[in-house]
């Protein structure tokens, strides 16, 4: 797996550190630890006070706090895309899982591995009505994958080691470990060491040989996602084109995918149903890697849910838990796709840099022609960013992260953690005003933390995709409607929001200006804001 | 009741306007203005688009745009308890509705109602993993008591009706209706009439029986909640009091209370076991008056989880759902309680007003001398809010409002909700700085819609009140715990946080200058939020 971080394969076995006579937020951390989870992305509370303690025994376990949960769940999501393995995070009890659950929808739907440590009050506590008692499992069941509290401190160890199994289950799972404070406080025995990881599960040979005579019939795409939109999947992806003529496509919305100059171009998904129907006409077979056969992302009136067109036959290839890198390249061995693939020089698009107005395509356009080697990009910018994501084609080579889950509010703290699992990279944060607003908090942490993150807002003061939307499906905007979807009256300020949580930032009006600030931005440690209006 | 509002009492089968020939968005909001809902907090996506369409229709129905989920339930909450009767909210699917959750649970909590109404994909696309599919059902258990979802259009009206009668059920419930998008854009019938909610329970003869003998028998306190601490219920018990010398308490966190000059004065439960405990000494029966007996906020080692102590006997006067109002005037009427309660006098506690540095002490003494009559004080303030507690007692009379259910980020929306519900009164939002990060973008919303707030930021750059537990539970804070509770590094700055989004603020680190702001502030209308150093 390419990652810029240790990557997923942990040795299994790899005994905790720590003493006999830990309590049971001591044997938690340092199982943490012995699992690999580097990274703890901490709102605690009260319930949480044993482990916040325990987090100075551990030096591999570094805490980041957030100020909002829901930062701290999409910078889980967003250091997992990168570092290809889990945080933790830490969260207290049902409304602090509550407002974390957002941004782990976007992480399951991404199949990262998250490991949520929640806690709850201690055990026999939780039959009183006390003002923060609820359901915790209830709140964790709406998102999780796997889900555990153990009963007394002696089990914390055992499924905190089964918590980073379950997350690390390919593609990766969303896990939460319900805490009871007691089995924190109490006494516990030794931590447990890590347990072993399957890998991706391998493709069978019928599935490589069906993919291999469709390709051969000729009038096939390949569908992508997960870790066959980089390194060797996606080269292998190219070897296959290039010799079959066979289109390569991404879906829509994809967790991480590499672009940029020297890799494999690949073709995006359109958004909405009549485009992608039209885009997939020709296409008589789709071979699925990783990924399922195309579905509308909302229901509109009179129009279909699938998106496979009727005269084209969808062939999975590899399931999101299977092996897909190792299918591609058995496909490509028997095309005898040995050649080099097909891939995008650095050619950047032309950019204004002028005094003319900044509209979104013109960033996009500087912002690929500015763009550092190996830039990891946050893109949250929904209306703005559709037409204009081809113009990074050509530009430097990077890694795009994408919101996979539609749950917005993803972009910045996404942002965030991409930049802790990869320090020296540099991030760049493509993001919309509205969906922004949800997790603005995020730019506190990268202010603590120091992270060399580029958020570009573009300000264009509107739910504006909600009001294509309102058009898509027939209904009408009056004075109401429309006040509920203008972010105007008043107008959002983000250089005063970012300086408010410690983070430079400039509001630019023009492609120079914008320009100048992006170039500054690329080039200085830490975060820095652009609001670009457009 | 005693509200600012129209009252809870809307009369039952008022016949909806709206034609035959409506879609189900349409005769849902016809429904729900037709059943009393005069405001909608809304945070809308694709999925309710129909809904939002359907707003320009009815012109009894308000909508009110909020930035963030957990600011329209929030708001939602603040209205309510304000109101005495529900508004709805508008919210997106399973994680916009997950955004909401941590203040739904406040205002389980505080017996508030609340009717959301939540977007789904249409029916026949919820079978297909789309990005935003989700259990929404699941989201919605964790804190409502009332869920439904129509199957079809024509069952919409009906189940709207009925989520408006869930939620006005006593004290007050949250009701969810969840809408697939198919429902809400398909043909309906009629709108339906507004069905007839029963009041609360009447209270036993019993109970009364029992309750006048324990007051006769001496040594005893009333434990209130809910409508006993306002209007006639606060002013039945202030008469009982005077007659026995029983003691009249609140919870520590109550929904809301009448405080001030003319006030019948209330005790409040102290937040920690030990001094609870010693708090209750020499109560042989604490009666209970729309509350339960007192537990433990959290659970610490070796403390109790219950907290009336070994000799002291509860007794239910009424429960939650009961009329505590007549129960309380029964019971003083049994005991020949009809002279006037002792009420507080006006007369402000002492205020610093020179260049000393700011307090929360000196804060709440300089608010209780400048608050102006009938204010909604919202109180979220934590560490700095409890001591200072009794300084508004003989100041001008207020309504006061405080974190009900534990989970952080309830007061701005709170105030927010409140000064929709109540126009013309000043709403003052005491707020600590950590909580206040959790829903800042309620500031947005007291902007757009001029909202006569004074929020006061008490800044003292920190998880004081974590700071506080990790201390009481015995853990240990080393640089990496301190590192997780402490908020400067970079120290937020909430003179631009405020700016940013539209609403007027200054920094202040003296009690004059204090003063001087927070007199301005209440005297100008539209919000204002004072930084408040500590």
């Amino acid at each position: 797996m390419d990652t810029c971080g240790p990557g997923n394969h942990f040795p299994a076995g790899r005994e905790a550190a720590g003493a006999p006579g830990l309590n049971g937020a001591e044997s938690l951390v340092h199982t943490l630890a012995a699992s690999g989870v580097e990274v703890c992305f901490a709102n605690p509370g009260t319930s949480e006070m044993h482990f916040v303690s325990a987090l100075d025994q551990v030096a591999e376990l570094r805490p980041i706090l957030s100020l909002f949960e829901g930062v701290a769940t999409g910078a889980a999501d967003g250091y997992a895309r990168m570092a290809g393995k889990p945080a933790a995070t830490l969260l207290h009890l049902g409304p602090g899982l509550g407002n974390g659950l957002a941004n782990l929808h976007n992480a399951r739907k991404a199949g990262s591995p998250v490991v949520n440590v929640v806690g709850n009050h201690a055990t026999v506590h939780q039959r009183f009505d006390a003002p923060l008692t609820s359901d915790v499992e209830a709140f964790a069941r709406t998102v999780s994958h796997w889900v555990a509290a153990p009963r007394a401190a002696r089990d914390v160890g055992a499924l905190a080691a089964r918590a980073v199994q379950a997350a690390r289950s390919a593609p990766g799972q969303i896990a939460t470990l319900i805490l009871p404070a007691d089995t924190a406080w109490n006494a516990a025995e030794r931590p447990s060491p890590a347990l072993a990881v399957a890998g991706p599960a391998p493709v069978g040979e019928e599935a490589v040989a069906q993919s291999v005579a469709a390709l051969r019939r000729g009038h096939a795409a390949l569908l992508l996602r997960g870790a066959a939109l980089r390194g060797r999947g996606l080269r292998a992806a190219g070897r296959i084109a290039a010799a079959t003529g066979a289109r390569l496509i991404s879906d829509t919305f994809t967790p991480r995918i590499e672009r940029g100059a020297g890799r494999v171009v690949v073709e995006r998904l359109p958004y909405r149903p009549e485009p992608t129907l039209a885009f997939l006409g020709g296409v008589e077979t789709l071979i699925l890697v990783g990924t399922q056969a195309p579905v509308a992302f909302f229901a509109y009136p009179g129009l279909p849910s699938e998106l496979t067109p009727p005269d084209c036959t969808p062939l999975v290839l590899a399931q999101p838990h299977e092996d897909a890198t190792s299918a591609l390249e058995a496909v490509a061995e028997a095309l005898g796709a040995k050649g080099a693939p097909a891939v995008a020089p650095y050619r950047p698009a032309s950019a204004p840099m002028d005094e003319s107005p900044l509209t979104s395509e013109a960033i996009m356009r500087i912002v690929g022609r500015l763009l550092p080697e190996q830039t990891i990009v946050s893109d949250e910018v929904l209306t703005g960013g559709f037409p204009n994501y081809p113009l990074l084609e050509t530009s430097a080579p990077c890694d795009y992260l994408q919101l996979t889950g539609g749950a917005i509010g993803d972009g910045i703290p996404l942002a965030t953690g991409a930049a802790v699992a990869c320090p020296g990279r540099r991030v760049v944060s493509l993001q919309g005003d509205g969906s922004a607003m949800y997790t603005l908090q995020a730019l506190w942490t990268q202010a603590r933390e120091k992270l060399d993150i580029t958020t570009v807002i573009y300000a264009n003061r509107s739910y504006a995709v909600l009001r294509e939307e309102l058009d898509k499906v027939g209904a009408r905007e009056g004075a109401k409607a429309f006040s509920v979807l203008d972010l105007h009256d008043p107008s959002l300020d983000w250089v005063h929001l970012a300086r408010g949580m410690g983070v430079e930032a400039v509001r630019v009006e023009t492609c120079r200006s914008f320009a100048d600030a992006f170039r500054t931005a690329v080039g200085t440690r830490g975060p820095f804001l652009i609001e670009a209006l457009v």
